[in-house]
């Protein structure tokens, strides 16, 4: 039987429009920063996803600034001596959390640079986080105030609409294979009129601001992965996925009276549940579920390979030992209903079997 | 008349087994740093890759970190703080360069860290430049020493035979597409028992060297383009296009007594030839040649569509004058006699109607 893949939030397919856009760009022969017309030729493929992208995240073209992605786009926090104090949600995802220099946040120095970063979608559990309201020109962080807020769109972007406009966020994180694009190709987005220093120092690509040849195959497909994937939004097909979801939840929920819906009351992602059953190891599930052919994590993902406890649920109130005990079911646009019934009779034949040894 | 493209040192066509690579690698769904099958594969994939490079540059597989590029790559130099003074040759590419920090040199702190970094060859002449002789542990810089060694073997790689562990060097950096892999994918080598702080920070990918999810479709092809290019150096293929540029360089010789082909009796990259012709701006000839359909680029390339004098040319005595006259014509494997004869009529002409209305 075919491996059923439920685990999105970590990274989801290569959509069809990124895998042609990106093997037309494959015939491209130049370096953008040519000025003959093979380079030409690179520097309009490259233009083209920068406007792709802009319309779908709200902004204008001359605020994306092309990364490899979101890890590096978040790297800007810990690099440009204008930011100087970052309070990272705790909650974020790793690549914010890396960067938080809060120590230094009660000497407060003048002048600007104060940033609060956050996940405006959390990876683990779905549950959506709106910024604070931002007051005489502040945000709010506890008893402090922030003068920049940097907001991780990387779940949300193509699942729910957003845009970097009215969200007030003065810089966005984002990357391509979450919404079907490929790996290793992201953006940072900067509000105009806000000046970093460059990300990358050398040749002075994207206005200065991150040097180095651009990853015109990535980029190209990129473009085209979110221009087809707001197509979808728009379409509504989220609204099936999360039924998809919400009909996963009640067969597990039939299934172990004792397991929590991490976040089920509070807004969340349309794809996401994070399944919480005390007693029951997280990585265990993982394994035993893999070996049954079904695609899922164990806390967070994106990060390499080590098995440890849950920074999120953690901070969400749950203890070392519960916070072992979740496992992270997201799905995608190639999702099906018989995927998450076939799924939710498989994790309740193991789950009976784990009961057994257990007993 | 189809257009002949010489200009590889800014970047090379991608090669057919990259491209298949690639195309395979759009099928792998997972994420590396996730433990299911899915994660598995591409895991396996990238660390395919990882052995055709280290097998290639002549480093241990562990040696090498992948990058978004040769200038991620050399930021090395400016954001770890084990590395302090850095040393650039003058002649070396705008990533090294943006990372020089001279000033402090002559102070020269206690302990580890001064660092010389240099390319081997130059892209804009293709002169190679061997590293000076370690002496008692350390490198001459001037009459100071350096600890360490970075060697930008970007324009080398797949063109000369090069071992990392003969180089002596402790770190180089390295870009795919200028070997026929797809452009923005690189690596950082850094040699067995050199601590280095993370590139980027985050997830923990790279042995922690270098956070972000990986560009597993860039570094398959990168990994399929290296073993490519190694097989086609074993096999004297450069040594054609060495004949080649020969070929050309008599042709424009026999145009223009008064052209002068820089650093021709020095070693140089096989493919390379740096045209200076007193009176005749690069920039012009660039424009000419590209309407005429030949892509060649003025100076450096890799910088950001800006035309500006050569720094490496005026660091090589040439006056401001005449280091604004000079072209880079670059082969690559698919040049043919041919094409370089042609380009030489060409040139021959467009010379002719220049002094025509200069007279």
């Amino acid at each position: 039987m075919a491996r059923v893949y439920l685990d999105h939030n970590a990274t989801a397919p290569l959509r069809d429009e990124a895998r042609t856009a990106m093997i037309e760009a494959m015939d491209i022969v130049g370096n953008p920063s040519s000025v003959h017309a093979e380079g030409r030729a690179a520097k309009a493929l490259v233009e083209k996803a920068r406007a792709q992208l802009a319309e779908a995240v709200g902004c204008k073209p001359a605020e994306v600034v092309f990364t490899s992605g979101a890890t590096e786009a978040a790297s800007f926090l810990g690099r440009v001596p204008e930011v100087r104090d970052v309070f990272v949600e705790e909650t974020a995802h790793d690549a914010l959390w890396a960067n938080r220099r809060e120590s230094a946040w009660t000497e407060r120095p003048e002048g600007p640079g104060h940033t609060l970063a956050m996940g405006l979608a959390n990876s683990e559990t779905g549950v959506i986080t709106l910024p604070p309201e931002k007051v005489a020109g502040q945000w709010p962080v506890g008893r402090a105030r922030a003068d920049w807020l940097c907001l991780d769109v990387t779940q949300v972007i193509g699942r729910m609409p957003f845009s970097f406009a009215w969200s007030g966020a003065d810089f966005a994180i984002l990357s391509a294979h979450k919404f079907g694009g490929p790996k290793g190709v992201g953006a940072l987005i900067v509000r105009d009129g806000v000046d970093i220093a460059a990300l990358q120092s050398g040749g002075g690509q994207e206005m200065g601001r991150r040097s180095g040849t651009e990853n015109i195959i990535g980029i190209a497909g990129m473009g085209a992965a979110i221009a087809a994937a707001m197509g979808d939004l728009s379409a509504g097909r989220w609204d099936e996925i999360k039924e998809f979801r919400n009909i996963l939840e009640k067969a597990l929920e039939a299934a172990s009276k004792e397991t929590i819906f991490v976040g089920k009351d509070a807004q969340r992602l349309p794809n996401t549940t994070c399944v919480l059953t005390p007693g029951w190891k997280g990585e265990t599930q993982v394994m035993a579920m893999d070996l049954a052919g079904f695609a899922i994590s164990a806390g967070s993902a994106c990060s390499s390979g080590k098995v440890r406890e849950s920074r999120v649920l953690r901070a969400m109130g749950y203890d070392a030992g519960d916070a072992a005990c979740a496992i992270r079911v997201s799905l995608g646009l190639e999702t099906r209903q018989e995927d998450v019934l076939r799924f939710a009779d498989v994790w309740a034949e193991k789950l009976k079997k784990h009961r057994a040894r257990a007993a």
